[in-house]
């Protein structure tokens, strides 16, 4: 049997380290760690709509995502200077986008929009899954200060949201991979589940090797057992709202 | 129980329409028409390849996609008149090359990379798995015209690749939405596979509704009996090679 | 006497092939075959005018014009990805988008734009004439459809527009080049003109060789009765309005 | 009959004054002043050819065209701000490449790129004709100092290339139109010829009404009486080479 | 001691012609020459403001810089090719409008904008300060008209605002560097001051060696005594307002 | 006497926290802390050079400038999501780089780039001066690096670079300013020295006020005094090289 480079069982997450608040300008901040992974998340809340809002009562919550040139091994150019994101950026902040949107009822949120800043400070497996879990905490404590402020009087937060990827790397089935194994798995898989432990968003690919429905249970099985811990650690970060 | 507007049945996929060599230029080329959604996919063969593949003796498959700008109901501005490709087509043309690689050895293939151009003539739904689907027909009469011009002289697809979206509406699971439905439904799930059953990628998203692991599974399994009668269709129309 | 690639006679056009109502979503469409040029023209009507028609009461037709990347025997690298228009696009689209509005009266179309999107799905040259050509049928009957659904109560086309392209090659004056014509001729006119006989826009260039006003006149001729020929196709097609 | 603003004859041009080696950089200048239209054209040459030239022994003529903000009564945002060329100047800056490339044997040339830029100063109408003019007399400077310096031994000015603007007004036809003129004129064209009374390019346009092959002719021939007349003034602002 | 290359004393700045109203349609040009230096300066006055204006009852003076592609010895591309301006123009056009600011009371101009396009034909070094001197007369002579004009009744120049350049050569202190001066300058320093002899700008940087603070004294006794006989020039040139 | 908000006397610096390596894949990193201002540096070295410096044995030394877009009260939309870096990232960059090649000798560090990338994490005015300070301890890090690695054997540092804001609020000279101070103030100058005492960048603007020679020489005497202090940290923080 193959043994993780860090030492890690194959159902082991890496230390997740959550700092809150670590932002003085905006509404919620976090600055979380996972393993080597380190990305700030931030909540802006903003009573500005886009056009396709006005008029509906309705909030809505966007992500960005982006990492510093030398969150890598190699540094990357910045998108700024090459005019453009990446399709990898604009895939990814899609995503972060689409799970957290799943937490919060846009009814109660109202005519507002909150958006999460996901900064990868360092970088080294996770990043999108990390920014998941960490937007979520950015955005809980947005919500939190929006009730403490008298802006709204209900809690728009309907569930937790968090992420872990998994894989297939060697033959065996392995949850929240590290960069090095990350980039040797045959099959990785990001999955993002609520508190109820119902599905949000799947997205794997078989892109090395392809997987069948049973290795897609038993990772599923794994990213389901690693979210639920996940969730208490954030829940333990945010306090109660 | 609910009645699909078109008054197919769940596991019941729109008519495929296959018309090979539309393009008298690519080296492989198809329209496919999966109801009233109509793309054009086109093989081009280059041998010039991107530095990260100099000497290395491997090939690459890539793909672009694009919508005309009244693939749709409402008229979408050019991304070429905007500067940019949005977000959605980003992540859409990834996911479609993804799951084309799939279908290749890249040794077999040799030094050169093939480009599937997915141009969406017409909407209605669907448009990122007629792609993959009809991309793969492409790509499978490029390497046909590259083993019959004598330019490899071994066969380097290893799968079939195809694909079929997946969702749950109302509370009952269907395969092959259709624009009406996808736009109503509350988890929308994007399936590849191979011709052994086996995923190569698998995006689901539940962003108006989640889904437990038993909903998931149902829906692999409409996608899995979908995909498996498009593989033959794909074959037919190919022919042997 | 030099012999035509295809056996046309010097002032014999290429076989026309108009298909109406190609696009479910379009108030106009067609595609419009010429030899192997094939262009897909779709006309949109929309009620949202640009600031300077604001409070005019007067309309607008507008043209956009692209190709798709493997329209031609090598592929072109989509405008989208490169994050502009090229020179060639630009001069292209203000041609067809100068021509069509010659056959509208403003005032009576009304404050609207009518957009006029031309994609060149194949190219064996002319792409630019049969654009223009199928545009004004596409224009034709997006207006029949507003005079069918009331939105308009008078007819606003004022002429038929219809183009064709004329040029010396070895001597020899010819009409309606294809690609390999075109690329190797001295000189190269598009002429746009309506069922009058009278001239809306025409385009010389004699990059590799200069030309006379006599050479003038009898491309002008052969322009002339090609276009005659053309608008009555138009005619057939489109039907009485 | 109407009288112009600036009381010319219908086929009168305006004054033209030609002001050599106004840049004490480029190989070839002059400041072109059409009565209140002022360009600045200037000629670079390059032994650094594009691709397409490579080994062909062959050289290449270019133009760029461009207005100062402030060249028209309205400032015009910078291209350079809103990050990229409109359509106009493309259409028009390739009109000039193409009519200046008539002047000169590329072969002759050989392997070098002289490159045009026309800078509009202000503007009055008929700024690409101008442009075409200058830049014709900043080509040819430049090719003098190739000879002088020994850079090249023949001579490869094959022809002189001028142009000029004619235009229907209130059923006039007249040369040279200042913007006043231009902006209501019904029938707009471009003329460019060489010294032997051969034409280069021709672009007329009737966006406000159509033109017949009669009226053609009468303005082409207003356009050849001008242009004859503009050359004798290039060479004897160029010199003899 | 080190002679100048063109006979200049340390302490001699260049020959400054210059030429008012050298646009037809500008509220305010001139053409400022500084030895080889050559700027058109207009300044454009608009009604129209930017959001952060709104309803402030104050006025706003910005600059923009730009030099046509042969002003220098080698061709530049242009900016509006390449898509985007170069850091070096964005930080002069900065330096510009900041240096322009000063010399107006916003509140007595009102609520509009005067933009300063600065426009180099020819370098020959230090063509920012020209801008900036060059600038404040197109200023003056726009805020004349104003006044004149009676779209305003209270003159909002509060002072006038000229620059040049100083540096340290070989050991040299001098004024108004050239360009075969300033490219082996060690020291380079521009500065701008209004008529009371008080400092607005201040830019210096010692790229190739640093400075002391006593030379810092003597560079700016050196501006000093230039830039109070340029703004006589510019009061002779603007006339009495 | 004005009282500075937070109490500090107008020739006290705020509080500098530095913490090093704080990124696992650079050469050289360090997170800055001045009061509320907090920058993280990365060192980059690439042997890779741009075609300037091919085969000059001379090294280069750059310097990249960003804000997360939450750095700031407000959030900043994102350059990479605009498409384009700002004037202000531009000047400020540029500011940054001419600056920390002040610390090299070219020669000595040879033929490779070192790329300070610095990234604004949160800002409270300051935030260029105190990414130049920290610039230099990562590019100093980064080079103690290569001489333990014995990638070059001499010390191409030939003087720290440390930087430092003054400027001129309600009549008082002080130093450091934060974000409410700045925003204020008369005058802003930002400075950067060496450890010999001798300026490097001066950059002052009197946008709101202009100011004399005598206030410019108490301000570089504040600057001054301030900078020798904070070199001492730097070097504390570098250790021995």
């Amino acid at each position: 049997m193959m043994v993780r480079e860090d030492g890690r069982k194959n159902d082991e997450t890496r230390k997740l380290k959550i700092t809150k608040n670590v932002n003085m300008h905006a509404e919620g901040s976090v600055l979380i760690e996972c393993g080597n992974t380190k990305v700030i998340c931030t909540a802006t809340v903003s009573e500005k709509v886009p056009s396709f809002l006005k008029n509906s009562g309705k909030g809505w919550v966007t992500a960005e995502y982006s990492m510093l040139p030398r969150a890598t091994a190699e540094r990357n150019a910045r998108e700024a200077v090459r005019g453009k994101l990446s399709g990898r950026t604009m895939e990814i902040q899609r995503i972060i986008g689409r799970s957290l949107r799943a937490a919060i009822d846009p009814e109660i949120l109202g005519e507002r929009v909150i958006t999460i800043d996901c900064d990868v400070i360092q970088a080294d497996g996770g990043t999108r899954t990390t920014a998941i879990t960490g937007g979520y905490i950015a955005l809980a404590l947005a919500v939190k200060k929006l009730l403490e402020d008298g802006v709204i009087e209900e809690n728009p937060l309907i569930a937790n949201v968090a992420s872990v990827s998994v894989g297939i790397l060697q033959g065996e089935q392995m949850v929240d991979l590290k960069y090095s194994e990350d980039s040797m798995a045959d099959v990785d898989m990001n999955v993002a589940m609520n508190d109820k432990g119902e599905f949000i968003e799947i997205q794997g690919t078989g892109e090395k090797n392809t997987f069948t429905r049973r290795e897609m249970n038993a990772l599923l099985e794994l990213a389901e057992n690693a979210i639920r811990k996940i969730i208490r650690q954030q829940n333990k970060a945010i306090g109660g709202i």
